[in-house]
């Protein structure tokens, strides 16, 4: 019989600061295009990461990956860094870029990615809100 | 570097009552077929729809599409019309139509899709309750 | 020791359309008074319905009420004369009533009360979408 | 017959960045009493608000209140200030507060309640996540 | 200006497996009062946990109690212990108690009510799942 | 005009005992490798199942499948067995699996897929936890 291939996902949850801003624009093209987003500031959201791993289900544990672990990763590698900061200000490997939802998940799967090595990173979505969510898978 | 791909999605709501009729039937066969759902003065949902645009992301805003504009469009398209309203009767744009989630989630595809000029309508899903819902991608 | 007083709480759902209409009204002041919810042709919702009965807890069974019998209870006088109807029209306990979701709730509670009889009848809360919903506490 | 009395609900949403930081306290008071909310840089949250008006239903509309009425309300003197702002920086009436959800859910009722004149204000509760939320009634 | 008295909740989650039986009654009238929940082998829930403390709020901090160091107890009175396990074989402080939603919620206030001591502690709500809670006031 | 592919989905709940164990490991080697997940009078979970099946809309009814018929095959051939039941013990069927969230949709998808025929089976999520879940396409 064949090894099935199952996708597991792990939901975790971060609250951060941000602000959307273009060095490169002037005041008044940043506040055109990002509207509120762009107040001074900043505002801020509970964010909610889905982080989904991709692969044949070992038949000894019964496990994709085991999700405790998938936790641990994502935890020390994005959720610790990031939850209760300014992400415009204070998470290094976010320095220089526009901390859109979309701009977020690309760096979450640049930095994950190469540490899932049971199974493959399949996609990450994030919720800015429950209204507004952005989903990657590498492309 | 490449520009990535990402997938941004806006939910939304909206209330409206309908009735599962199909003229062509006889009453006896609407009833077997939609059984309460045929219920002759209608039934109503809270509908939630979820609408996703793919494309890259433009590295000067971050933004795939603004999701403030994509929600302006779904607004202005879909919910103006639908919201409290009754979809058998009161958009003409649905008219001859059995307003099955199925059926609804293609119409609002095909009214949204030539709208969408910031990347491309990748998909909808529409919950007619948190229980039951469709998705549509154009195929 | 004496025996506790707890709370028990069983959720439901119903799906139905109503139109907000007096019929003293003139049909420019159920316009202005009723908005978007006198549509004539109504509208709907998911509605969603908390029952809570409050009692001492029976020391032989642990249970104030049995919440699978409170849930047959509430759907033989409730759901099932509510759901995929048109409160209008189709619920002849609700004939003259404006199916607000104040009106409904009050409804409610004068047909489930007398029907309560192991625990008293404490509270009923009613939500219409997620974001409107009342409390009734038979006062 | 009685004129029953009802607690209808408004749930409302805005997104905002935070700090939690005494002026009177050293930095490192601070850090030890506040934790991770006495960032620098701040943090922020997605803020869910249910305002709870109580009050005899009117026969003649079968309202309480009307809720958009109440929506409103709430918009032009928390929502429309708040969101995507920063609560320590940009929101006058917030000025010298920490904005705890202690003290915003107390600001918010002082804010609230001389402007609700149909019913009164019952209960304002406050979400900071899922996880946390506050509740006053005027005490 | 008079200190506002706030009530502040705590949400938590845990995984557990019971069983409602009574050991003084037949394996009849256990399967006829209980029903599936009687099953011999247990079932599971996901359990969620609302603890609620009230009390003012200290004009320094503007907390009531610290929403972490709450977490903190109840994680180690109660969360700890009934995680991952099987309530009638596994938690000493459960032996002899139904599990039932009722005699949970009364067991899981007397052991926080007397740790609880900055605030009062107001009320604890459990849910077995989505759709059946209890509520419990130390009445 | 072309027939639209529509995927269509139902959400069920169940709520059912597990206990994560190889018996061809020793106590030590399944205590490290499942951690709490192994506790030896099992645990549970509030289990989510969503089936999606996928197909043309058939014209006259505007359905891929009714949900209700869909509700109806997962209930029977799935729901009925592991709801309040203890997934290692009370399921004849899963004999020999050890249930992880992995096992038991590639188990599901096993005993569902030769019973839709109306459409194809196209997926099956099933959640173990709001945070954890997993996904099977039949690959």
């Amino acid at each position: 019989m064949k090894t099935p291939i199952v996708c597991v996902t792990r939901q975790l949850h971060f609250s951060s600061a941000h602000r959307l801003f273009n060095q490169a624009f002037s005041a008044g093209k940043n506040s055109e295009i990002f509207g509120k987003c762009n107040n001074e500031n900043g505002h801020g959201h509970n964010y909610t990461i889905e982080v989904t791993v991709r692969g044949p289900v070992d038949p000894e544990t019964g496990y994709v990956i085991d999700l405790k672990v998938l936790k641990s990763v994502v935890d020390e590698l994005i959720v610790d860094d990031c939850d209760h900061k300014h992400l415009n200000f204070d998470v290094p490997w976010l320095t220089g870029i526009i901390p859109t939802a979309e701009n977020l998940v690309v760096a979450f799967w640049n930095r994950l990615q190469p540490k899932i090595i049971q199974g493959k990173l399949h996609a990450i979505r994030l919720y800015e809100t429950e209204r507004n969510f952005v989903d990657y898978f590498g492309e």
